[in-house]
């Protein structure tokens, strides 16, 4: 039966659309795409690290959303987790599930940011697979980074004693989820709100940061326990505590805020639990023995990134959060869960 | 709101899940699944490939299929891109987005045909993500292997004169595919239904063979080009011959055909086009230099796996296949597509 000009589909085929919109991101390690298999030259005296994250429309994004933030977003989540483990990245496979609504002028969208993100952190496609889905657009990103042998850092290496250090700002995540979704932002000023949300939609993975802590180059490895704050800051330093078999305590008032996330927290105090809490922040938590503080500190300086202490290492399990009068707060929820059972 | 007991989740939470059902089966590389990402220690002299799929009910498996026959065939086609590269496996990761009809026991013997194939083919789970989708369940997995360096079988190393080889049975997969799903087969004899079935859901992936063709161990590197065929003779070896800028001439009398698939054949001989465009026989095929054709067919036998000459690479482009008077047989399709645009 012919088809219809203007029932001819939006999406040209599997091959063509990996001519047209993959094979320009592809690097040496994709083979041209032609392959159906990505080829890592040996690195010698570096491990390997792969992390993976799939990512469900109206489950880890709204229905409708631009494909660029779509593909910025989940870059740079899988970056976050290379930088936790102090790997420079170097190539990303990338499996995707079209739904009929994803169109070729949503994948030219959707790869044309990826090229931006792979210039940005000198990354390249390496491989993947495309399908059709029923069901709603699926994507899973596969990235793959490199560390000097045996300087990963691991959430298993905490011991009692260790001070806590955070990267960057907390809560701006989880604030800046709420400005997307226009929620009310008490005490806010008119540019915190475009502030915030771009902190939600464009996570910094720290990169820089997680390399010097794990010695790449001449250093030596500074952090201990590493994790960054996806979850939420007492989730993740929770995750590594469980791994350290370790417990935290945690001064709230030590905890780093923007200068909007101030605003928030003076406006209304219990947001700074939600803060702590939230997650999506994307900034690194790890711990360092004592004497290394001002190393990290200049490590900090030197990517770019504040670094903070907030706490400290204790024997035991579990994180505490302590108020100014050494009081315990309680926390309404440890951590968000994307996908409750 | 409180949860009546008869409502309660069917499935446990993430943690919950990670911890029962996919702990076991990570090996070293999986950081015990506590740290978010995996750490594959360098192999001196080895190159890595990594090869992922997708797969979504409803497209690429039936719905409400077996949670068994997901993971071995999950699982085996995979390797069997490996094997086309000439990879040893090593580790996997899993991308799983549950529906909720998936519940504890689907994932128990789901998890449990993963660990039967861990042990078959000397793989670890390394890593992965777990998310819920209000869609069909939808699996990636992400097979890695290793290659002596510089080693690795491309589909873009066939060259003019180069004889084609391919190995086992084509015609299996699709005439397992008609068994399983109950469709008539004619000429076929009552044993031929459950022996094509089976050819069908559990495919062998020729990872000895593959191992051998690139040189592993002491040898020296045998095949050429070469790829899997997994959409079919046909639009695999097209796949070799683009990715090489050769033609390739085929001798359809040659083509392997197991017991039950020349019955079908000599019933109805239309049924030789199907066999080699229909797909999903997971054999190699693969091109060699004619000087190479008894180091091959040594190869095979080494390798338990029987390897036929069926035709020749050329000059030139596209895949003919010629019948007994070396006439061009006209094909019905080019291999099957699972994504039609």
């Amino acid at each position: 039966m012919a088809v219809a000009k203007a029932e001819r589909p939006r999406r040209s085929g599997e091959f063509e659309l990996i001519r047209r919109y993959f094979r320009p991101l592809a690097g040496t390690a994709a083979l041209d795409l032609t392959d159906d298999a990505a080829l890592l030259q040996a690195e010698p005296g570096r491990d390997l690290i792969l992390t993976t994250d799939t990512i469900v429309e109206g489950v880890h994004f709204p229905e409708g959303e631009a494909p660029a933030f779509v593909a910025k977003r989940l870059i740079r989540v899988n970056l976050s987790d290379l930088a936790a483990k102090g790997a420079r990245p170097k190539a990303y496979l990338l499996n995707t599930a079209w739904t009929s609504r994803v169109d070729d002028a949503w994948i030219e969208a959707f790869t044309g940011a990826l090229a931006e993100e792979q210039v940005r952190y000198d990354i390249e496609l390496a491989g993947g697979d495309t399908v059709s889905t029923p069901g709603p657009l699926t994507l899973t990103l596969t990235a793959i980074g490199s560390v000097p042998r045996g300087r990963a850092l691991l959430r298993s290496d905490a011991r009692p004693g260790d001070l806590v250090f955070v990267s960057g700002r907390i809560g701006d995540g989880i604030f800046g989820l709420w400005a997307a979704q226009g929620r009310d932002l008490p005490g806010a000023e008119p540019e915190d709100r475009a502030f915030l949300a771009d902190s939600f939609r464009f996570p910094e993975p720290r990169l820089a940061l997680g390399a010097i802590l794990a010695g790449e180059g001449e250093g030596a490895r500074l952090a201990r326990g590493c994790a960054d704050v996806s979850d939420g800051l007492i989730a993740d330093l929770g995750h590594v505590c469980e791994a350290s078999g370790v417990g935290a305590v945690i001064d709230a008032a030590a905890v780093p805020l923007s200068v909007a996330g101030r605003r928030l927290v003076a406006a209304q105090p219990s947001l700074l639990q939600d803060a702590v809490t939230g997650g999506d922040d994307y900034e690194l938590v790890f711990t360092v023995r004592p004497e290394d503080a001002d190393a990290v500190r200049d490590a900090g300086a030197a990517a770019g990134t504040n670094v903070t202490a907030i706490g400290r290492i204790v024997a035991g399990s579990g994180v505490e959060l302590r108020d100014t009068n050494g009081r315990v707060m309680n926390m309404p929820r440890r951590g968000f869960s994307h996908d409750p059972a």
